[in-house]
């Protein structure tokens, strides 16, 4: 091969080519299959409907002339090739959604990455790497838990045997689905797990941040760290009518008491970074006229300084310990926040400047398949806004104009990755 | 009739043959039909078990040379006959239980009615007016709502016909249920609703208030007065990860407020005697990473003044309007305070000074077939401790030694409230 691999030239070339009616017909097409009444979409992993999505795509990319091959979690991969024997650049995401989920949230990722394919095929562009778009599975975690199956073993193969087991609440294991899976495209080729030069996941932002900033594009610089934590408060049931207020041992009034003091301490040591959550609640005997006896709650603590989620870590067993044997902390999750691949940040920044668009430095509050593939490879995102920052939602939305310009800068940072020596 | 009615020499002969060991034995006889493992009682309305039960007291009854009379509500009548044509006096409470219930709710009362027939008869005291023991059916209210149906209808008859076709959690009718006790019990005479001299109802207190005075009988002047309400604060849901706090609107901060303003001002208007409640809670999406959309908490507010109650409605009232649209109420049940007779209330304080027990004034925190009883004849309670104040548990428990109390002092006030001629 004797390319000069001119990156500012096809890079551009490529952005250009993108094709903003292909891509929201795309969008749309996908949105019918597990559509809603109320807009939203609810396509289960690896059901009979992401199975018929898949097969449209693989239908869609095999026009291309792409490659397609598939792996043990059943993620897909449609593969462009590169001039060199070189490791790809990935870019994706998903295609499962939650039950009442909106019609961009990982959908969007993978049809972008479909109009980068299309896009560089029109420009005539070659890449010294392969690109490939995957489609990972189980993202969302709601039909199997935990979520990020697919993503996960891709870069941890040992995780699979434990997933398979998992069941859903219809009973069906997750090893039973990956096997339909296999059955129902009987001709891919198998892709061994292992080596990829970067990936780049295109995502909706799903909070309100681009959009109070009026920024179109956000460039990812890694994910926050996260605790979970179930609290537990005791108190005793007693009659609403006859027991006096000062003999009362009210387990909601001590969870209460304990919600504030948590969130008081969260936000004194996260500042605006802070996102403290009480999402979860479950108090006995629920009834009118008995005194809880006992309310359950869960924590949700993020944060993308490892040093505060230390010292939340630190306040929070202090809080629980001062409370005595009334109130038990059991640690449910927790992980540490990740910083993406300076490297792959600054591709996308320069995306962003090559097109003469506005972006701001902005970190992900929600897990993506990019916090696992970042212990691969060169990992970064691009976030679009997410109007009235919804998502997990059937009113989740994004400018046209937005989703347009996002995939344009994915095209130009995945050609200038597609591009690198090493 | 020629006697002379000598009230204080025969209702301390009648209180003096209370018998200690008959009445203890009795409870325990009535505990092992519905008997749990754990010590309570679960023995619901109408239910074949308390069919038992009613058929070993009816024999009991006419052992003692009781006549046995129904009504169209299954409410039991235990008559021991006076000298005079006059209204009867009426004791008793009721026989079901709690799904996890103990052994005196109700029965205690019950049982007590029946050890002063007994006593009344070992004594051979003879009374001007006759003498019933009342067993009224589904007083709890957890087989069919509302609870004291028998003792509402027996005041009030025109409601039954609403009752009648109140399912329980099978989908067995009221109606049914009355119709087969009557089947159960062909002999029956029907007692017509109607006219009773006076009601009294010895009860366990359900509440710390006479074990905290160290008291081991309680003078019961009233009913508490009670509001409920359903409160309803909407927020936003959204994704806990990827929300800043700024931006937030948490349907559970705002429900934490609203508790806390309505628990501060409830405290205030009432003093000491107010009790105010948030039992039961409902919270959506109720899911760990999102923040709650919508929480709906229940409020049941108790004092003895009706001014008390007043004032609390109209706070209440302003409380929720300075939270505009996101805060919604809906009233859901509420009844007046009941003051017992003074004339009633009289005779249960010198029943307790002729035998030289402390007693005390007290108000009734719970409901009971009293508070209907009130509305037809002179009416009034008498308490025995609660240990730890513990109700609607398999733990409730009374020292023998009060059982034993408050069963001597109420021979002593049926006696004398048999004897009036007014």
């Amino acid at each position: 091969m004797n390319h000069s691999y001119d990156d500012t030239t096809s890079a551009l070339r490529a952005a250009e080519h993108v094709d903003a009616a292909r891509l929201l017909r795309s969008i749309d097409a996908l949105a019918t299959i597990g559509a809603r009444g109320d807009g939203g979409v609810d396509r289960p992993a690896l059901s009979t409907l992401e199975i018929d999505a898949r097969r449209g795509l693989i239908e869609r990319a095999q026009a291309l002339g792409c490659t397609v091959s598939t792996d043990a979690c059943a993620n897909l991969f449609f593969r462009r090739a590169g001039e060199e024997d070189l490791p790809p650049v990935i870019t994706g995401s998903h295609i499962d959604t939650q039950p009442t989920g909106g019609r961009l949230d990982g959908a969007y990722g993978v049809l972008a990455g479909f109009e980068c394919l299309a896009a560089l095929a029109d420009a005539g562009v070659h890449t010294r790497r392969p690109l490939e778009v995957a489609i990972w599975t189980n993202e969302e975690g709601s039909r199997f838990q935990p979520g990020a199956m697919g993503s996960s073993t891709f870069v941890d193969p040992a995780r699979l045997a434990g997933f398979r087991s998992v069941r859903d609440a219809a009973g069906v294991t997750f090893g039973a689905t990956l096997d339909a899976h296999r059955t129902a495209f009987p001709s891919l080729a198998t892709r061994a797990p292992g080596a990829a030069h970067a990936f780049i996941e295109l995502h909706i932002e799903q909070g309100p941040l681009l959009e109070l900033a009026g920024t179109p594009l956000g460039v990812v610089t890694g994910i926050q760290g996260v605790r979970w934590h179930s609290i537990r408060c005791t108190g005793a049931a007693a009659h609403a009518g006859t027991t006096p207020m000062r003999v009362r041992r009210d387990a909601m009034t001590l969870a209460v008491r304990v919600r504030g003091e948590i969130e008081a301490f969260a936000l004194e040591l996260g500042g605006d970074a802070a996102r403290i959550t009480f999402g979860s609640w479950h108090i006995e005997p629920n009834s009118i006229n008995t005194i809880p006896s006992t309310v359950t709650l869960t924590v949700d603590f993020r944060h993308p300084d490892p040093a505060v989620l230390a010292r939340f870590d630190a306040a929070l067993a202090a809080c629980i310990a001062h409370h005595g044997a009334d109130v038990h902390l059991e640690p449910l999750f927790e992980h540490p926040p990740v910083h993406f691949a300076d490297s792959a940040i600054a591709r996308v920044r320069s995306a962003c400047d090559a097109l003469g668009a506005r972006s701001q430095p902005i970190v992900s509050g929600a897990f993506h398949d990019a916090l696992h593939l970042a212990k691969q490879c060169a990992t970064a995102m691009i976030f679009v806004p997410s109007r009235g920052g919804i998502s997990h939602n059937p009113l989740e939305a994004t400018d046209d104009a937005d989703l347009v310009l996002g995939t344009r800068a994915l095209a130009h940072c995945l050609v200038e990755l597609c591009n690198e020596a090493h």
